[in-house]
């Protein structure tokens, strides 16, 4: 047997090559490496901080069947999707054998080269199991086999690694309709981690949601006013925000096919929703109320102080056979071209100008940047850029933000970085990723004498840690 | 008191770290560090020449109230402009105490680290006024009793300073309406100082600028045209551009939202002409008539040897709050997409195949780089490619420019640089910022073995002086 | 008389300056330097190969007369075409003194300073001619002298040429109508070099094709089959697809204004069809027959295996008055934004998911890499990246590509390099830049502890050979 590939974790990996440019970058980083973590927009399931016991599961349960990013990439070179066990809508037959999902998965880890999830998977192997082996179709065993032992350890449950982590905060992002049952349980338990929720009322602001109907009669049921016509689901609406404020939230999250805004009046706006209550909404009404409702959001935002996320652009399900048969966000869908400058001027027009809000943007089109986004976060009192989301929180992708953006925007109209994942175990992972490329970002300004090292330190501190913790008001 | 911290401004600063190219990059910005200033697009206010004693004011005056680059970043950030001191349309109250302004933006300061505008600022203090404390809160009544004394001194006057910058020419941006006494002053005056108009006819092109009509009034006023149609508005255009040139004039200026180009029979021209003269032009008629004046400008500048400018893509005063408050150029201008290969298409058929006329085309949008300038003026022998402008002739935006856009275009097809400011002491810093990153694209050429020294020796006269003396025919 | 200028070709050149990285480029480099050449999408004349005889011509028909690359830059600058020779449609005269050609050519050969134009074609002087002085109007006579002397030998005939260049396969782009004799002829020759054909139907697929009745009528006459309705249509290209086949061909090549694609039923392909036979089919039939026509032809590669490769967004003949002067082909076809997200949505719904087909996507507006196509080629299993083309498989643009695109698509969806040339004697140097772009760009990832160097060197394997081979089946 031939002596294994051994994975090693240099000191100044990510970081750019020149030495002298390197050497700022590495005093800039270790300065933040242990600093605590701030996770203001994430999908964590808050089940698992709700359980004191929570399992993680076998490592295929952990980090390949419910990760689109993982089964993607294995699904883009033929590998059926039913082979890394995800489930199917219609219940057929997939791979249960969990050894024989991760065997076919480190046969093919290779196809990860270069890639942010090769990167983030291989330091989370390493700092969080101890794995030192590559990960290989020969190693795959015994790697399976070293996950499997740690997590059958307390200091693998949730809480334990949520403390080991460091979190200071974590968001997870709660439909509307959510009771809220679980942060709950986290906030009436003796542990102390801080847990919040996060208001995502996409479901019930776009009227094309399939079963639109289910969810008003569930946002009827939760806050118990019986949505009829638009002036009660306004009311629902702030019910809602209201209980959300109350059990921690700083913040709401809204997704967009596009960043289109513009009011509606009261009457236009009810004729739509009375449309939709019979079923009748069409196509236009959909976009137009959507539209309207990011207004009326930042309006609410205003007035409750919740910060306001939005982020557009992406064409869901796009694969529709992949959608019909796994369901959504299952690695099929894609990037639009997304316009800002026009499409946002209405609301902020209106809302702009008022720094009491905070509207947080995302993109999934980069030439965004340094055309719309940066230009207008630079200007409008109320904005403020989100880091780079999805396809973009890669190396590659927050070297694009910090190229394109900081000029014209300026680092303090930026939000700092969220980690934005579902996978729990990589959150460390993907905050040193950012805290390294931050580093390496900083002293390339220094290097060449832009900032002096008194600011290059300030705004290390202020990317790894301060503007997320300010921009979602986790400050008290 | 604590020890103040120093402005360093290295020798090599700006400059990539690499060793081996940044000792190629340094000996090519030695040849060109102090060559003279070519500055063929500028808002300077030519009265600073006519009037020989004249007074750049305090230094919140010459910095910050009418810069629009300063005071949005810190609006940005929830600082009201009153407080900047910048007026009000209705007169209403503004900050007077010109110290506090100077205090406020300064305990702002760390706003702009890493942005364009910080980088001049310290250079244009350190360079101009001999400052050297970092400016903070801390430092910023010292820096003003500083500054104030300089501006004091006859050394300080913009004539004084014009020869101090070693400027060669300096054109200003004027309205087809303006009778150019200033320039005619300075023309008349014993000073030598080359400060040429330049001729930017938007206000009477464009059929929805506001109080059109009176701007057509004035056009017959000065031209001594009475332009009552379409013909004897080109007459009056064609009488004001000889004016120009007498003038010295050498080029002329367009704005347009899109580059939309498109021939008008002269009787619609008419048609849409009395329609705008009787108040009733419709947003089509504006952009049509726009698109059709393009090309107009396009023949006149064949027949009289003017360069022409186009600038498209700034949705202007997208701010309407700010608009309405402050006025119009008060930072709520925001970059639009903008397309080149179609709009431009009946223009380049009709004039771009003719090499003596030069077009000097500059976007917002620099996705448009790769994709349509650079292969456009690859080949029209009208056109040439002006540098980053606005937003993005900032480090950064530089090194876009010279990555996107020099493989297809090829450096010969490119206008040097310009300045583009309405902030007369900023210009050292501007060139000097150009030349460094200038002599970076090519000193990381010739470590490459792309271009030998020879080359690259030529190719940094070209970019620093003799590029943009040749496109705006300053050489005589 | 001065000492002339040599040229030096470094053996780092091309690659970053940073020495530990360039130190790992020049190791991963050297592994490659001289793999065997795979060109599989190329516009080579067949009849170089046919003839053993085949003479290049001069210097001036080999370089200058046919490339528009070459011939444009000097355009943009206001030489016209027919100084450089390029024959007229009209038979209008043009210069013949191949001698005075070059001699002009030279003289402005400092015009291509940092094209790529200009270092494929200083390579390429050198390697292949031995030309190492470097070319200026003084050396320029010199110059041709050898050049000419080398091209009278037997070992610069192209099919010696292509055993010194140390091609594998190289492929032609072939009309659906071409009966391929010339690959005919190399196949029955005793002599063992690799040419195939690709079918590029886009003649008959594109109703707007000047002169598309005619294309059609030897449609007909190749395959034997009378194309009188859609369904003849169809089977005629069956017919010649499976003759390309036999004649070695394993891809088939599309262009298209843009990637729209939608299908039609029968009936509705057909009454555009017959239209289209009457001369009567509008802008609008012309666009959905071609949308209609790339779904049909991912059908067929589903069912005879041959790889579709597609490259929209070319904005054809742009210059009205060159095309009317020279042809198409001539320098004057220009980029336009080009959308893949929705326009391909149809096409890769139907066949997207099966991975016996393979599509390769080709693109001019490099804003789509990181927006759609690493996403499109990371999710969908017959999806892959082609190279960049035309404007883009510069340094920079090969840059762009591993910037934009490795983290998302992943390096295994895409499919190495091609040359995508007429000019043969180029070839060796448009491989020699990849590899070394290539190079450089795994040793950035090696050097920033991103891939280990067992995984670099595979995968600068797999660039410069391997994925090309596998793409386009050439594995057997």
């Amino acid at each position: 047997m031939s002596e294994r590939l051994k994975v090693v974790l240099a000191e100044d990996r990510y970081l750019g090559p020149d030495p002298a440019q390197k050497k700022i970058a590495l005093q800039l980083y270790k300065l933040v490496a242990d600093a605590p973590l701030i996770c203001p927009h994430g999908h964590v399931d808050p089940r698992m901080f709700a359980d004191p016991d929570y399992d993680l599961g076998t490592p295929a349960q952990l980090f390949i069947i419910p990760d689109h990013y993982i089964f993607r990439m294995l699904y883009s070179q033929g590998i059926p999707m039913e082979k890394m066990g995800v489930p199917r809508r219609d219940g057929g037959p997939v791979e249960t054998d969990h050894r024989k999902i991760w065997q076919t998965f480190a046969e093919h880890f290779y196809l990860f080269r270069g890639t942010p999830t090769g990167v983030w998977l291989i330091q989370e192997l390493h700092d969080v199991f101890g794995v030192t082996d590559k990960l290989t179709g020969e190693s795959a065993q015994d790697i399976y086999d070293q996950i499997t032992d740690c997590l059958q350890k307390p200091e693998f449950r949730p809480r334990a690694l949520f403390e080991r982590f460091n979190v200071e905060v974590l968001t997870t992002t709660d439909a509307a309709t959510d009771p809220l049952e679980h942060h709950r349980t986290i906030r009436e338990s003796d542990w102390s981690g801080l847990v919040l929720p996060t208001f995502r009322p996409d479901a019930v602001l776009n009227l094309d949601t399939p079963n639109w109907r289910d969810h008003i009669e569930a946002l009827s049921a939760v806050s118990g006013i019986s949505v009829t016509n638009y002036q009660t689901f306004i009311q629902a609406l702030e019910n809602r925000r209201a209980y959300f404020k109350e059990m921690g939230a700083t913040a709401t999250d809204h997704a967009a096919l596009t960043p289109y805004t513009a009011e509606l009046s009261p009457g236009e706006a009810d004729a739509i929703f009375q449309r939709a209550l019979k079923g009748q909404a069409t196509a236009e009404d959909a976009g137009r109320f959507t539209g309207h409702m990011l207004m009326e959001s930042a309006r609410m935002s205003l007035e409750d102080g919740l910060v306001m996320q939005l982020h557009p652009g992406s064409y869901r399900n796009h694969n529709r056979t992949v959608f019909e048969r796994f369901g959504p966000d299952m690695g099929g869908d894609i990037p639009i071209q997304t316009e800002y400058t026009r499409n946002l001027a209405p609301l902020l027009n209106k809302y702009g100008n008022d720094s009491r809000l905070t509207l947080i943007l995302f993109t999934l089109d980069e030439t965004t940047y340094s055309r719309e986004l940066a230009p207008l976060a630079g200007h409008y009192p109320a904005l403020k850029l989100g880091p780079p989301w999805w396809f973009y929180d890669s190396l590659n992708g927050l070297a694009h933000f910090f190229d394109q953006v900081m000029e014209t925007t300026g680092l303090y109209n930026t939000a700092g970085f969220n980690d934005d994942t579902r996978a729990f175990p990589s959150i460390p992972a993907r905050h040193d990723l950012w805290r390294r490329a931050a580093s390496n970002w900083v002293a390339s300004l220094a290097v060449r004498g832009l900032v002096d090292m008194a600011d290059a330190e300030a705004m290390i501190h202020d990317l790894a840690y301060r503007l997320a913790r300010r921009a979602y008001r986790f400050e008290v």
